[in-house]
């Protein structure tokens, strides 16, 4: 049974203020760079030694009670 | 010109401790949750009113200049 590796993206909701964007966008301008629109969230691999079906399943067991607050964020698994 | 939506995926190098990935771990273990091995970055989606190439290169300099510490993490871009 090989390892299986799941990414976790998990960003805060469109309604939240995002301090951090804001910093950067900030940033941006006074540095005279690019403009973009930005947003700051976490990125999160976890490794499994199971496979890719229970993986997942686990994965999205740990997104739910233990990386994120589902008040203020959102998520997305991505097979990695 | 249309907006184009770029992601930085940032996460801490292999040789570097990742203390929130530890804390995870940690957490999964004594909750007699799946175990799985974690590591904790960040990840921030960039929106530019460019075209798609210009962008791409705008994101870039971004994420080298101003999102990375290059000692420690290493980015990947993400066309969204």
């Amino acid at each position: 049974m090989g390892k299986t590796r799941i990414g976790v993206k998990i960003m805060p909701r469109e309604v939240i203020l995002d301090t951090q964007g804001r910093a950067i966008e900030q940033t941006l301008k006074l540095n005279g760079m690019p403009q973009a629109h930005c947003r700051v969230g976490r990125f999160v691999e976890l490794e499994f030694d199971s496979a890719p079906e229970v993986a997942r399943t686990q994965a999205e067991e740990i997104a739910q009670k233990l990386l994120t607050n589902p008040l203020i964020e959102t998520f997305e698994l991505k097979d990695l």
